[in-house]
């Protein structure tokens, strides 16, 4: 068991003024940090997916804007809002879909904005007091995404007990959040207290997500891991190895319908057949209580080239005309299939229209 | 619409003495047709999987040995028939688990045997007169295997309507056998009679039979053909893709319960899970009524490199001390889930225990 702590999947070296990041396009062949400290730098290692996952981007774009600012060359108030906001444009349209990272930058520009509006002797200490600001508000983008996992963790772990096989499909680590991950942090905590936990993990065609990333970064952390394709889930649940499924998910309706990762939905029609609790682990950020039902969700379909070349020598599918591929990116599980759905404030069981409400409306 | 007859997997070119075979190894990305004269090179290509799946093994074994023999220069009895033993055992330590292999050389070798000990007048008159009864013998191998697949295709198409989607999971098809295949036998004889169905086929991991054969035999056929990765099943079910799964099977239970490639059993929850019935395509030499249920089949682990490196640049998952990989090759699906087993010489209908013990007294 490794007793070092694990390295953020996103930190902010102060010294330096740089972003410091684990290169996960390089993994699980070799793990290489990377420090990103210009705007170009920064843009093309979110592009190009070198640090990736909702909250994981986030939380780098939060530090990006405030070190970006930080080196401002601006002499006053507009000059300095005009190239904050130029930066803030140019960060959000690295991955024009990440919801986490325009939320993230607006986060920022809102507390540098409120700051800017005190009355300052001079330019320098106002702009001072306004970085300062963003580091702290920066910080609190990680801390509030480190806590939020954390709390997923910890009720997690109370659905749990020493010994038990877990299944989880795709990744929703610690390398697409900072610390704990979603779905992973039950298991994360269970390995900090000791206990012990077999984590299986589903391959997750067709990008690999589960081998690469979620298989790596739990087994590097020291937590027994087992890596499967996806079609022996069946296989290892007869067999008696599972006894709970913990999955992450883009988003879940207000009657507990929750889209995740192609694939989820039928784990959890053989979780429910084998009788093993199917567990979705939410931020509450992805809970959506204007999507009604699953049906309202619309599911993305990806390049068939992801399924028949991306990993390959050669292309490992025909060619011909009555041929063709399928490649949805997501499935909709129904919420009749979920035996609970953790989230940090707490864990939401059916009837989840009533649940959802009641958490959404405390919080 | 293609409307040339498709080449058979394995066929005899009796002009020029050798075994004609698509070489599988190079599919999909190359058709190409091999012609086997020797020993050595009829063996090297069993062993390399050049000509796989049982039934197209045991017909090539047929046509082997009674090429072999044709051209054995044994010049008396005895030496004739330690030839054929010897070129027997040869050919059979090719693939020591492939059953068919095993069976059709025994059943040439007591073809052979059964006409040496006819009267003749010259051991030239009676070599002859052996060798074309292999012939036949192999030839009807070969044929009986044809009529297996068609019968097993005539009783499958009567469960589908035209405009049905039907899913199919790895390679029971044209490829393994010689013409027809055994789950995809309906696929053909529809596509025959001008019926349009949509097969969907898991890509199969880890081997990938489903995208590399299954996708390539039926396309290059005409037939409408999609891959999907494995974890999409549910997704394609859900959507209302998929009327009906067919599959082949290596073994089936007294009991019904059938050992199938990896991933079987997990279509068969979801297929019952959304109400589509899900059918076990089997020649009756793979029923085995002296295992009483699935749970006397004992599952063959294949090596993780199968699943970690085979098809790709880079390993693709990690090294830790911590981690492993799964990789069983088969699994069970209970027999409670199959709605139909379809053999050559009917369907049979559940309770299976009966229905299977009535086919195999009556054959």
């Amino acid at each position: 068991m490794r007793k070092d702590p694990l390295t953020d999947t996103v930190s902010l070296d102060e010294e330096n003024n740089c972003i410091s990041i684990i290169d996960q396009t390089l993994l699980p062949g070799r793990v290489e940090m990377l420090s990103l400290t210009g705007e170009e730098e920064i843009i093309e290692a979110i592009k190009k997916l070198r640090v990736r996952g909702a909250p994981a981007i986030g939380v780098t774009a939060g530090f990006a804007l405030y070190l970006l600012m930080k080196k401002s060359t601006a002499d006053n108030r507009e000059d300095f809002v005009r190239d904050l906001r130029e930066r803030k444009d140019h960060l959000n349209a690295s991955r024009p879909t990440a919801v986490n990272l325009s939320w993230a930058l607006t986060r920022m520009e809102s507390c540098a904005l409120k700051h800017l509006e005190a009355d300052s002797a001079d330019w320098p200490t106002l702009k001072n007091s306004v970085t300062e600001a963003m580091h702290r508000e920066a910080v609190a983008i990680r801390d509030e995404d480190i806590e939020a996992c954390r709390r997923i963790g910890e009720y997690g772990l109370t659905l749990l007990k020493d010994g038990d096989g877990v299944l989880t499909h795709c990744n929703a680590g610690r390398l697409a959040t900072v610390r704990y991950g979603t779905a992973t942090a039950p298991f994360y905590l269970a390995h900090e207290r000791g206990m012990q936990l077999h984590v299986y993990c589903d391959e997750t065609r067709p990008l690999l997500q589960g081998a690469r990333l979620t298989a790596y970064e739990l087994s590097s952390a020291g937590i027994r891991t087992t890596l499967a394709c996806d079609n022996m889930a069946s296989y290892l649940m007869k067999e008696g190895h599972i006894n709970a499924v913990f999955v992450g998910c883009d988003r879940v309706a207000a009657n507990g319908d929750a889209a995740n990762k192609i694939g989820t939905s039928g784990v959890a029609i053989l979780a429910k057949h084998y009788g093993i609790p199917f567990y979705i682990c939410a931020p509450l950020t992805t809970i959506d209580i204007h999507t009604a039902t699953g049906a309202g969700i619309v599911i993305e379909q990806r390049d068939p080239d992801e399924v028949s070349e991306l990993w390959y020598r050669e292309r490992m599918a025909p060619s011909e005309a009555c041929f063709d591929i399928c490649n949805p990116a997501f499935d909709v599980t129904d919420h009749d299939l979920i035996t609970a759905i953790i989230t940090p404030a707490g864990i939401l069981r059916p009837p989840y229209d009533r649940s959802i409400a009641g958490i959404m409306e405390a919080g």
